[in-house]
């Protein structure tokens, strides 16, 4: 009989400032970037509907991945930028004062983040049959992680 | 004062039979995929925790992405594989009979899938600064979208 | 590599009226049941309390079970009954129009009732070092289950 | 022994096109409306924010209010504006085929689309205590409800 | 390109014993108010059901209102009261040991039990068109903040 | 006019590490236990399924358990053994550093534990009528609670 699931066992660590930054990219059409950066999307705003479905993704983390403890997240900033004519890029950081780092919470945000700006966009995207042969999310990873001891 | 947000409206629309297919892959270290392969990541069973954290979020995406429709699910797939020795592939089904396609739960139902992944794995991926230099989420995407009239 | 959880795929099914109810019932104190009964406990009300947990878990059991369905509750109704001077019964009849059963459904929102009972009278029911000897839930089973075809 | 706790039992009624509307507003500073219209709110595009809060707790009502049905909502539409120099107006209107109506949906929507600016502005509203003097939500109602047999 | 959405970094901040209080009311017709105070309501026990919704949201408040951080509320205390003929008020106070204050929390919950007490009544105050002439939620305000230092 | 409700205020108190453990178990028929120790359950992994949904439904106890208060657990750890040949076994630990005790999620996540093993195995449980006459879970009570007082 499998089925072996088991959780970190964090009680005994110190409680640190902890800080992650994820990253990640979604490919566009060309048509698409540029309604987006001159305000043209019929759903409306992507950017800060997206920066909003980060920070709240963020924060529901321990939710969502099986396995990750809920922490109590001091800020989650989230930048977006357009990378050429044909890549939005997304770069959330996480902190909090925990016993374990905030990393899952950065990647989560991110992930979220590109599914919503997909999700805006999804009329522009599309081929006749509904498809999206254009649009990808890629170079999701962790650029930054420190951990700062907290002097009482 | 700017601050259009706007959910599609899909109250007129027909209730067809709808399934959406997508993927994406996640870049591990050799060694990782080994230990997966041979059952000895500590954590537990990458695989079933990975496809449970799939369908949970799949059910869950109209409360995680802010403008999709609450849907009724009447069936989420997920597949797992080694591609080869530094990938894995994610590959989720969803089915519904609704109003208004899937796709956006199969996305975020493979995105957070493939971080689950991640997360079980952190032990093995981490360098000493505690950071993932090798670890990365790429290629997710749309691979089938499909819709299909009921007949009363 | 093993690592199977396969939801059962209800596409192709009918949506027909579904009624279960489940049962349960939480072993308390004699002076417990009896302050009850008074409605002299300190935490208020405890059969309202455990009426709308109950309720309210019942509509998020696809959340907390991970391959149930989503389902539209369209009634959940909770009976709450002393026993004899030791036991507390929780009977919940969940009803839908779906293309599957709400066993599970009332099954959760029974057990969410019984608990809530417990978090309701935990001061009266503790021995000195903050343990329950006394407490225990027990007989939680399906006491009907019906389906009805919809005609249109 | 009290505790009456009871959902309306909808399970025999018609599907039918349902549509509420509910409005409320809230009484801001005169600086602080300014600094709205402007675009100066250091937290950023407070209507954005309100409008994405509103059609997210709308989808989550039946989870909120405790005997609300749970409803597959079609739309969400959250208009704000100024109405004078100290107020601000939200008016929702959800729409939805369902067996009940949306009435609590649009209430709650709007509660917490005004919920949220105050969030949002907190900074400028709060007095030298960190109190809230002048700030004030008020005349939450609903304006319009509407249903809409379907003819299959 | 607009879109600018920013929590507030509380990363650092002390923590403080943090109290907030909030207020509102909600007008019925006279008939509903009698109905309440004799227990005479069909959907069962208003000011029961009421308090917990409004703990309940008070817990949930960072998931609903979009830029609130995640606060581990240590009371949450809600009174109801009818204060003439036609009008019910909620005044709730939330407490923590926080780095930031909780008064969103007291709001949100005060919301949430006035939405509540509607949901209850609705078959009271509705007109013949489904309509709602006379009930109105009004005064949502916050009456008392306050922090202590906690002395280590 | 009854409707007391009322949560423990924790404000004062001490944090401390808290450990609690609680066990239940399910009755299930001989075959369907022979069948989920050979791994022959059409649904999949019954074992890891039950782990997680504990883990997860622990984290979430706040949100289901209408006056717990919301706490940052530091490990859940799931056990899961077959006890005889009609009878499996669920025991679960949970950790903290928090002002109050953790029996309340303990319970919580044995019993989502033992509801989740048996929606796996449903198929093999039902008689012709779509009943369970066989199965029932029992036993379900708190067997460990400790305090420590962490001294800093």
């Amino acid at each position: 009989m499998s089925g072996e699931v088991k959780m970190v066992d964090i009680t005994g660590k110190n409680i640190s400032i902890r800080i992650a930054t994820a990253e990640g990219e979604i490919k566009l059409k060309r048509e698409t970037i540029e309604r987006i950066v001159k305000g043209e999307i019929e759903k409306g705003d992507v950017i800060s509907t997206a920066k909003i479905a980060a920070i709240m993704a963020a924060k529901r983390t321990s939710e969502i991945i099986p396995l990750c403890h809920p922490i109590p997240l001091t800020n989650v900033n989230v930048e977006v930028k357009v990378l050429d004519n044909e890549r939005i890029k997304v770069e959330t950081t996480v902190k909090t004062e925990a016993k374990t780092g905030v990393e899952m919470e950065a990647i989560t945000a991110t992930a979220i983040a590109l599914i919503t700006i997909w999700d805006m966009v999804k009329k522009y995207e599309k081929d006749e049959q509904g498809g999206y042969p254009h649009t990808e999310i890629n170079g999701i990873k962790v650029t930054l992680k420190s951990k700062k001891e907290i002097s009482l």
